[in-house]
């Protein structure tokens, strides 16, 4: 296996992707190509979670997939924090200015990242038409931002390329957010975090107006050229409403874009894997949610399976 | 994550630990301590085979645990094939005089490895006490009589330790070869494959007599120290007879030592995960046997499971 943590532009080092590149075999695809899985963590646009990077690329890596794992444009430090405390700047004072971390630096660095993986896929055997992204959280909602505007210049002009080869195959977005518009009327006062939030995608603490919240949410953008989508989330879910994964589901049903959704009755925001794997307490564990990541590989399955070479020369 | 292929013996290039160390983070265990597990692939003592190496390994890391691969002592320079040819050599010619490869090499193997990673214990995060084998075919083998012999002088004392430290917590066997008295009347003529491998592994292409057998079959020396084992195989499997495990099976029942056994009806040996990660053409997968390594999972996690600290401080 080839790990490497790489930087998407020369003159930044909060942007990266880490590469999990499984050893090529004659005892099986024989220089035969892969799909590839590009996992974006979520974490608020403060910062990006340790918990929904690694643990995550290790669940597709062991499907057989070649596996990254992309550190976005965030407003803090890009590392994985504990505390609330760690990633809430003070709201009433000014913010530094990021220009780079705004909307839409988030949906070009995925471009970069599925550039990256592009220019590398030879020498890693990776079959672009066979590479999904899979988000939690803010990272989910920005894989579901970049569905919708994989082919448009804010994208395609940035990265000097037309969208042919960086189409996402599919998309799994786990608790993803996707209407802006319902959180318009989020007061950043009785709902920090989702300020904070705003503020560090925006650059301003509420949404501008109307316009704006429907540019920022993928389920009023699904079109026809938007990829398959596996979508899960849970009942319970205190922190982002799985109406926002509802939505996103109706939307992909009135496009008829082929989708599956699965909603599970318990646990909280931040579930990951469910498994001990993405665990930081006991909370975090529940045997019937863990069983999304198997329904993921199925579901992945039927649009990313690699072709054997014929018949087996083997024993 | 680290990934690295290290040598356990410094002049011998042939016999290597490859590590698949994941990283440690605030959000999880915050430099807790992690099981592991030590993967020993089949091949016949010819070979290793990569099917049963890199891709288990994952499989485990998707778990969570720290996950190494062992490359042990085999007649042919170590690495995977695609076919019997590349494997078999001459039983009419004298075979090269490699004294370092028979029996009890691979049973030394283990216990460096282990103590390699007993060194690096601190640095990996890892609880020595949550260490299991996980070996298929001829690995599987060697984990089993590892598991028999880790506390005798042909390991210790080459080891220059007592047992304490390099005892498997678990062991998992697939497709596991276990008695080498049932396999005295074989002959190598019509079984060249069994031939060649009993020559790879004792120098001789048969055995000398009953004795030797039985020191050679871990169904016979199962005792109160044997660790506790999940075995699993297929009752199609027309190069190692399932009988092997199930004779392990009575042994470890006759000791009272836990174990977990699940024999699956189809597939060929040599199905490893039966899953795209581990296929060489169709045949090689199957939707049955491939819940194998979740059973494997939640066994595991009676005995490896990680201990959490405290209550989650975070949100």
């Amino acid at each position: 296996m080839i790990c490497e943590k790489v930087k998407l532009y020369e003159n930044r080092d909060d942007v990266t992707l880490s590469t999990y590149i499984l050893d090529d075999s004659v005892e099986m695809l024989d220089g035969g190509k892969k799909g590839a899985v590009l996992i974006c963590p979520g974490g608020a646009y403060l910062y990006c979670s340790d918990r929904e990077g690694e643990p995550v690329a290790m669940a597709f890596s062991a499907m057989g997939y070649q596996t990254f794992v992309l550190r976005y444009s965030v407003y803090n430090e890009n590392k994985g924090v504990n505390t609330l405390e760690h990633i809430m700047p003070d709201m009433n004072e000014p913010w530094e200015e990021k220009e780079d971390v705004l909307f839409p630096g988030q949906l070009r660095d995925v471009g970069k990242a599925m550039l990256y993986i592009r220019e590398h896929a030879e020498e890693w055997r990776i079959d672009m038409d066979k590479v999904a992204l899979c988000g939690f959280s803010a990272g989910a909602y920005t894989s579901a931002m970049y569905s919708v505007y994989y082919d448009k210049p804010i994208v395609t002009d940035f990265l000097g390329i037309d969208a042919k080869g960086i189409r996402p195959a599919a998309a799994i977005l786990g608790y993803t957010l996707s209407d802006y518009v319902s959180l318009m009327s989020v007061d950043p006062k009785e709902n920090p975090l989702f300020g904070a939030s705003i503020r560090a995608y925006t650059g301003k603490a509420q949404m501008e107006d109307r316009k704006q919240a429907e540019e920022l949410s993928p389920c009023f953008l699904v079109n026809e050229n938007t990829p398959p989508m596996f979508l899960w989330a849970t009942a319970r879910d205190q922190l982002v409403d799985p109406e926002h994964t509802l939505k996103m589901a109706m939307a992909l049903n009135q496009h008829k874009i082929p989708y599956e959704l699965h909603i599970f009755e318990d646990g909280p925001h931040g579930m990951v894997l469910g498994t001990y794997a993405t665990a930081a307490w006991k909370d975090h564990l529940d045997t019937n949610l863990e069983n999304w990541i198997h329904l993921a590989d199925k579901w992945l399955q039927k649009r990313m399976a690699p072709e054997f070479n014929g018949d087996y020369q083997g024993f």
